[in-house]
Parts: structure tokens; C-alpha cells; sequence
């Protein structure tokens, strides 16, 4: 009876996806909805992944010479204006503050839902000369776009993220950064977060508004659909010569700069949960999980069992491992539901007759499988362990998405690949009719080009030559 | 010529204090204006600092078992009705969203200054029993708070800050958290920031609006004003009344939660400024200094300088100490100028004789104090002296304080006592008149009661029998 009120059910991950993502990232305490319609609270547990993202990436930012800092939340919504497509894409996302301090202001401000603009106007008054270039820095803030349909995470009227702003001398150079911040994204989810990405550009359609380019990190969630997981951007001098970014060059010419953005959010944690879960719940890659290793003891009320289970946790924090014994007053049965909803990624269990054998048993939540591993030793073994989980969970979801890629050259073979829940390859002739024709006829997107892989002759939606080959598919 | 550009003057900072500020925080990049009136950008050098003092922080709280999570900013104007005084004190400074996503809001929404409405929503909705007790969270965030009269870092419309937020199952629970977490605060800023604080419960008149009892933590600035640093709140059941934060107890009844909430800001950073500074600028203490060393190569164009100035860094580097190798092409006069300006702690210079000598030249940004120090051993002395200037900076700020409180038993005594630049700790017999009358008389304000210290027999304003000990000082 007591058990039965813990049981946590959630829906059927083949037959409801969504509801099984809903029931997931709510049951598992990662998330809940805010008071304010679209908005979400960040619980601890969801808030721990987001810390060791963070610092993770942060740490690979800052070894390409990035500085952190931080810019004002409110932006004049004149600045939007200064740059034409810019305020298209983003004014009518925009929540704008028009009272403050108990009276009407002047010029109504908009909620940053990115930084270009007022960004673009503090690089103006700082740069003044080739010297003070590249000039690349990044902020970790809140953003707000305001949207109709909202899921925790993957969409939310306020979000957390990053934003790189760079600006460099020469087209060649900021290019290059665009590159480098996508290779340091890719690198980084499928590391850390052992998601493998197609890497590359994104059609005139899809790209950031006031971009020259826009490249794409495209992740496979378990439902077939693409998760766009992280976007760098190539901005030429579109912003520059907006905001006014110049710079006086070695040969005494004043020139505008050429500048670059960049940006993940937390929108990385629904693709975490959606690339790895299974019928159980969360599957979390150790590199990002609160807790890697869940002690759980067997039969806590024989003496010397907790104790024992309290030595192994400091054992295995003092390896650096993030460990925690569960000594609440509950059947490990109920236990080892939870901590697997939970996603964690190892599981100690340890009762009497582990402890006069000098051992425990280990599951795996990746795998499920368990073995019996020697106390002596254990943390060097699960070090190890961890390692090997981080690793087999990236060749495991690189299996399952390279199996569900298949190549079409017409428009009903779009549409089977998608219904079949499959990125689709196909030739494109580069015209947005072809491509506004798959998002009707197949409710499809281009994801990325992937002209390096070779371009087929024909575009699969209107016959004429194709310029590029496309990766469509559905997506969040 | 060339040089004389680079000279970056800053105002006497005995006869013009609030000029030097202003001149040093933004000759030395650590913040400037945003384009709206009251903002700032925190800029690499000043975000480095924030950076520094949240790891630390940060680590402190997690040891007292706060969790962190992240809660959203926008608020239902409605919210903050439900607390009458706390809508009384913050309704006048909060900025509104009125229209979002193209249309008219049907409730305005307030930028958060402070999220106790918005967290104890959700309390309400997670804390069922008395097992969920205690909840113990922080968040890391920017607030808002429109304000008249801006100075970067000491009071700014936007500012960023840690709040955390708990609810216990009785008061005296609560009340021990109020205080574990002053204790916390002052042992951060004595050990890190190396400024002594004043810790000690406000005054009705000045405390947070909603609580039962706030705890300020105050640092005496150079100009001899108090600069509130941080404070505790014991809320009682005000917030969870206000909010319906119930738990079933252990005896079967319902009943109402005891909250606090904690917090400290980029205000810290000013306050670091003005504890330590002096007029060449900037004088950082080591634990939040982002660069702890600075390597100046003199002679960089004689053969092997720069290249032993590297090989040192790689070496203090790697001894976990902030170094970096200033290469640039310019005097190594104007070199030290600048890093003193910045308030590097330690300075090495390094050039032909020195490396003939197998020694360098280090400067002591604190006291100006020049010795030779062997290149053996180099980063273990470092690491030595590093941690020997930020127990003298401490040591130093303290006694120049300790110097500067006296004691007065008149209302001309405090008037004295403030003109003077001093603290003063005077008798006082709790009522509201009396502190308006110091308030119009000598433009200072209660900053904390030390009863602890033996409470005077009259009060120094109106003579009748004191009840309270209390540091009246001018406040920024």
C-alpha cells in the first residue's frame, strides 16, 4: 500500500511519445511549468545537469580564447529595427516592458531574445582599431521568446543559454571562428552528452534571422525527429555596418568588422532525454549525471550495512565520482525504480552477504546488465566503468540513428523516409518552392546540407538539378 | 606620444572618492554603461571577478546542503499582493511586461527583483509532509529593480545575484538558517573578499520588506561610509501563509512552514573596490583577482626573455595560480601602470640579468614592496605570498576600520561621528523618531544592532532608556 502511492508510471515511449517525454521530465522532478503560461522551473535535479553542461562547455569556450561577460536584459526596441530581418524574425517573439519604477517609459524595451543588437552597440564604442581584434566573448544568461506552444525545455518563453559574439578583421577569420565554435559544439554533445550531430549549413529558409549563414547542430531523437541542438552563425557585415562595429586597419583604412554568433540553451537536456531514454525513464551519459552512482543498501536495518555503504560513497567521491547512498526507510525494490526513472547511471547494491564476500553487485543503466564487482578496488573500476558508459552510450545512439537514415529521390520517397520516422538525404535544387513543397507534402524540414557528401543530379522534388543534397525530416 | 595616450588618470581619491570610483571601475574595463539609463555591462575583466566569487560561493552553499535551481523571471503582477508589505516595498521599483508576443498581456507581468512570491508558489505545490522539509535552494539569476540614481555595481536597474530561498518545519529551524547562513556570508567575505563586515539584525525601518527580522552584513568603505553587503531574512510564516506553503507533521496536522531567503550581488564587487583600493587603482584581492600574476619581460627584444617569461608562467600555471605574460610591445613603465591600475596582486619583472642571476623582481600590489625571488621554486614562493597578501589585506582593512568607530551619546556626537567618516555606535531607544532624526540630521542611517556588545543605559537621540546598541553610519 505504502509502496503503491511511489509508483510512478509514465506512458508507453513507442506508442506516446510525447506523453512518455511529459511524464519523464516531470516525475524525475527535472522540471515543472512556472506560474506564467510557457515558462518552466528548473528543479535541482534538472538544474545539476545544466550546471555540469556548463561548466563543461565553459571550459572548452575558454580555451578558444573566449571571455565571459555580461549584457543588460532590456534592449530599446529601437535597436531591433536597425538591422531588417533581424526585427522580422524576432519582433513578434518579443515581451516588451513599457512601465518601470511606477510610470510610462519613454521608449518601450524588449526582453533580450538574443544579444546582436545591444551587443553590437557596446563592441561600436569599444573597437577602435585592428589591435583590439578578434574580440571574442560569450554570456550565460536567460533569453525570452515569446511562443504559442510550449514542452519543457524543448520550447519555453524563457530559456537558459549561451551566446558568443565575436568580431574579427577579415571575412576569412570570422568564418573560421563559425567553424571552430560549430567543431567545439559538435565535439562537446557528442563527448559530453554522447549525441551524435549532423554538422552543417542551413538553407536561406532556415537560417538565423540577419545572417549571411547559419550552421546547425541536428541531433535524432528516439521518435525519428530532428532536434536542432545548437546553431553558429556567420553574420558577414550585416550587424556591423548596422551597429556601426569599425575598426581603423594596419594600412590606415577605417573598414567595418566582420562578426560571428553562437549559441546552445537548455533545450540540450530535452535532447539528453529524448536521444537516451527508454520504458524505465532517464538514461543520463555519466559526464552530465547529478549522480553517477546510487549506493543502494540491501536490508539497512542489519547492522553494519549502511556504514559499510557510507565508507564505499567516500571512497568514490574522493575518486572525484559523483556518488550518494540512499538510506531512506524503503524497499530497494521501490529504491531501484527511482533511481532508474532517475537515470542514473550506475547502481551499487550492497547487503550482508555482499559485504562478507567483499563485494557488490553493479547495474548498469544503460545496458541493465549486472555483474558483481571486488570492494577492493571499486573505484578505480567504476572510473572505468563510467568511461566505458559515456562511451558505449555514443556508439549506441550512433547505431540507432545511422540505421534510420535513408536516401530518397522523389517526393513520396521524402515523405515514406519521414513516416517511417527516418532522416531523409535527398537532392535539392535550392529553390524554397521544392522546399516549401516537403513541409506540405511531408511536414518535413531541411535540417542541413551535406554537399560534401555528394550532390545528386536531381532534385527529388521538381526533377530540374539539384545544387545540393539535403537532410529533411521532421523536428521539435 | 605614443605613450602618453595610454595614460589613464584617475581623480584623488581622498578629495573627490565617488570620481576615483567611477574613473577606476571603468578605466579599468571592468563594467560600462548599457544603453539604457541605469544598466551595466559587466565587462571580461569585472565578470572574471563574479566568476571568482561564485565558484567560492557557491561550493560554501553546497556544503550546507543548498541545491541550486533556476525559477522564472517573469512574475503575475498579482503576486505580490498576497504579502502586503513586501508589495508596498517593492511595487514602486519593479519594470513591467505589458505586451508580449505581438498582443496585449491579460496580467501584467513584474521583472522579478526578488522571487520569494514566485518560489513560494511552487514550495506550496511541492512540500506536501514533513519528509520534504527542510528545502533548502538557491538560484543564481539576474533581478530588476528600477532605481532613480545609478552607479555601476553599488545600485543598478538590473544586477545579478544569488537568492536562496528555504522552508523548515519550525521556527527555530528556520531561524538557525537565517543565521548559519549570515555566518556563511561573513566568512565569505573576511576569508575571500578580505573585507571585516558588521553583522547584525536591522532595524524595523530598514529591513526587507516581508520579514520578521533581516541580518545585514556591512563593510565599511574607504570614504568611511557602510556598504550593505548582503543580508539574511527570517520570514516566519509571512510567505508561507501569503502563499499556502503547508506540510503535513508528524502528528497528523497541518501547518504553515517557516521560511528565510539569503542574499548577496555584483554589489560585492564595489564593495571590494572601495575596501581596497588606493590611487594608483585597483587592488584586488588574490582569491578573486583574475589574474593573480603578472609576467613583465623587460628588454623583450633581447634574445630568451620572452621565452623565459612563458617557461615561468607554464610553471606558476600549472601550480593553480592565475599567470599571465604581459608580451605586448610597450615600455614595461607603462606595463606597470596599467596592471597596478588593474590590481594585479603580484607583479614579476623578468629580463637579462635577472635570468643571468636565476632570479626575479616581484612587487607586492598592496603594500608597492619590491624583493628578488629565486626562479627556483618560484611557484611554490608564489603560491606562499599569495596567500600572505590576502591574510594582510584583511588584516590591513580590519585595523584601518577598527580605527575608524567611535562611540557617541548624542545626536551631535553621531553628526560628529559620520563627518568625521566614522562608524558610530551609539544607545538607542527603538522607536521610528528617533532614527528619522539621525537620518535628517546627519544623513545616516541604523545599519545593525549590536546588542551583543552591551547595550548603553540612554538612547543618544532622545535620552530615555536605550534598548538597542547600534552602528549608525552614512550608507551607499
Amino acid at each position: 500500500m505504502a509502496e503503491k502511492q511511489f509508483v510512478k508510471e509514465v506512458a508507453d515511449i513507442n506508442e506516446n511519445f510525447a506523453q512518455w517525454y511529459t511524464d519523464v521530465v516531470l516525475k524525475t522532478e527535472l522540471v515543472d511549468y512556472g506560474p506564467v503560461k510557457g515558462t518552466m522551473v528548473i528543479r535541482p535535479y534538472g538544474y545539476a545537469i545544466w550546471e555540469n553542461i556548463q561548466k563543461d562547455m565553459d571550459a572548452r569556450f575558454k580555451a578558444t580564447g573566449s571571455q565571459n561577460a555580461y549584457f543588460p536584459l532590456l534592449i530599446p526596441m529601437s535597436f531591433f529595427t536597425k538591422e531588417a530581418e533581424h526585427v522580422e524574425g524576432f519582433a513578434p517573439e518579443v515581451a516588451v516592458v513599457t512601465h518601470a519604477g511606477g510610470a510610462k517609459l519613454e521608449e518601450p524595451l524588449a526582453i533580450r531574445p538574443t544579444s546582436e543588437t545591444v551587443i553590437g552597440t557596446m563592441y561600436s564604442k569599444w573597437i577602435q582599431s585592428y589591435r583590439d581584434l578578434p574580440v571574442i566573448m560569450n554570456q550565460w544568461c536567460n533569453v525570452m521568446r515569446w511562443e504559442k506552444t510550449t514542452r519543457p525545455f524543448l520550447r519555453t518563453s524563457e530559456f537558459l543559454w549561451q551566446e558568443g559574439h565575436t568580431v574579427h578583421a577579415t571575412e576569412e577569420e570570422a568564418m573560421e571562428e563559425t567553424i571552430k565554435m560549430l567543431n567545439v559544439y559538435r565535439d562537446f554533445m557528442e563527448e559530453t552528452l554522447a549525441m551524435p550531430v549532423f554538422c552543417g549549413r542551413k538553407t536561406e529558409k532556415e537560417k538565423f534571422a540577419g545572417a549571411v549563414a547559419t550552421f546547425g547542430l541536428e541531433a535524432m531523437m528516439l521518435d525519428g525527429k530532428s532536434l536542432q541542438s545548437g546553431t553558429s552563425h556567420y553574420l558577414g557585415q550585416n550587424f556591423s555596418k548596422a551597429f556601426d562595429i569599425k575598426f581603423l586597419d594596419k594600412d590606415g583604412v577605417q573598414k567595418y568588422g566582420y562578426t560571428t554568433s553562437w549559441g546552445t540553451s537548455t533545450r540540450m537536456i530535452g535532447a539528453v532525454i529524448m536521444s537516451h531514454g527508454d520504458q524505465r525513464g532517464l538514461v543520463l551519459p555519466p559526464k552530465v549525471a547529478p549522480i553517477q552512482v546510487i549506493i543502494v543498501p540491501i536490508a539497512v536495518h542489519k547492522g553494519g550495512v549502511i556504514e559499510k555503504a557510507k565508507e564505499l560513497e567516500t571512497a568514490l567521491l574522493s575518486a572525484g565520482i559523483r556518488a550518494q547512498t540512499d538510506t531512506r526507510d524503503m524497499s530497494p525494490g521501490w529504491k531501484f525504480n527511482e533511481w532508474e526513472m532517475k537515470g542514473v547511471p550506475v547502481r551499487i547494491e550492497i547487503g550482508p552477504r555482499d559485504i562478507e564476500n567483499n563485494q557488490v553487485m553493479i547495474m548498469r543503466r544503460d545496458t541493465l546488465e549486472k555483474q558483481a564487482l571486488s570492494i577492493d578496488g571499486l573505484a578505480n573500476a567504476l572510473t572505468e566503468l563510467l568511461d566505458t558508459v559515456q562511451k558505449d552510450m555514443l556508439v549506441k545512439a550512433r547505431a540507432r540513428r545511422d540505421a534510420k537514415i535513408v536516401e530518397a529521390d522523389s517526393l513520396e520517397g521524402i515523405l515514406a523516409g519521414v513516416e517511417g520516422k527516418n532522416f531523409v538525404k535527398a537532392g535539392w535544387c535550392g529553390c524554397r518552392e521544392c522546399e516549401d513543397k516537403v513541409k506540405e507534402t511531408a511536414q518535413a524540414t531541411a535540417r542541413v546540407m551535406c554537399d560534401e557528401e555528394g550532390v545528386p543530379e536531381k532534385c527529388a522534388i521538381c526533377g530540374k538539378p539539384a545544387k545540393h543534397k539535403v537532410i529533411f525530416a521532421r523536428a521539435y
